[in-house]
């Protein structure tokens, strides 16, 4: 079994599917957290893309929470079980990119100093049609999905993203269970899964 | 032979890897470039994710640029030759996907109707230094690389996303050859692959 080592920071983030992908395998990974008081900029210019996460396979590095969660999932079987599958996981993990682009837009422009009024106006004009657009296909997806996943017969990491950032939506106030029932009930069955359950049970809480 | 279909708009965009690694694999495709005269919002409810690129390959249809490309690239065999190359080339494909967006930004900022020194402010302040960043880190792979692609001993779709941006920079005056010489010569030996190189010379010019 190859060793592994994972570099992000204490927050969730883009670190946070990567981590449960591990625990919902079981596989053993060593991981390292920068907490807030260690100085990222100095180990920024070791890293191979001048960003975390990193992962080292027995030092072999690799950068991109994207291409981690494929490597590992390919290697762990939660990627899809066909090709057309593996794509529209892949497919399925763009589109939570894209929409991350304008949920940062977002947190940015609450986090701008601008007036109660003006983040109201950006939140309503721009970000909430990006975010309805966003959960329609997902919704449609669940829709046809005869697992309750979103892609295939069984969880992938197109689930670990989407249904982490639900979190990080439902703690800024952009995710509201009644209104988004099946979204909801993947959320429940992702983190009931075996191997996340527990681990979410004992996580550090953070905002996202 | 699966029969396969790309829709996109009638610039180079996010549909030209794909369209490149079609005429690199020497695969016969069809095409729909949707003219500006075309409305996109009498088709856009009707694809998988509300925009394009959407490959069709005998019914099953496929959204999201990064997902065809790397559908399509692992049937032909241009994705990585291991599953660590795979991961790599991905990798640059993601690095390619945050650049883009910094890139957009920019050209944003330069439709905006500014004044042409705010432009230059934003130009100079925020775009300039995140290409450096990208250009950097991709001579570095350069620098390692013996074959002289990015990853690995040939080409990938890696190579085709870096390089047709290469030329929408030059179009906006982002790429000085140069300057840039490693870079310069990976534009080089991808356009004067075989399959690239007759595609190249005959498609229509558009800025981007």
């Amino acid at each position: 079994m190859p060793s592994y080592k994972l570099t992000y920071f204490f927050f969730r983030g883009l670190g946070e599917p990567i981590r449960l992908l591990f625990h919902l395998a079981g596989v053993q990974f060593e991981e390292v957290r920068m907490n807030p008081d260690q100085t990222w900029l100095d180990i920024k210019d070791s890293t191979p893309m001048k960003q975390l996460p990193v992962l080292n396979i027995d030092g072999f590095e690799l950068p991109q929470s994207g291409a981690i969660l494929r490597y590992l999932a390919r290697k762990f079987g939660f990627a899809g079980k066909t090709p057309e599958e593996e794509a529209w996981v892949d497919a399925v993990h763009d589109l939570f990119k894209d929409f991350l682009a304008e949920f940062k837009k977002f947190a940015a422009e609450r986090r701008s100093g601008k007036s109660a009024e003006e983040v109201e106006k950006f939140r309503s004009e721009f970000f909430l049609p990006a975010r309805n657009t966003y959960f329609n296909i997902l919704n449609g997806l669940l829709e046809k999905s005869n697992s309750g996943f979103l892609i295939g017969s069984d969880i992938t990491f197109a689930d670990l993203v989407v249904v982490d950032n639900l979190l990080t939506l439902k703690n800024y106030g952009l995710f509201d269970e009644s209104e988004f029932t099946k979204l909801a009930a993947l959320r429940e069955k992702v983190n009931s899964y075996p191997g996340i359950k527990e681990y979410i049970a004992k996580r550090p809480v953070t905002e996202y």
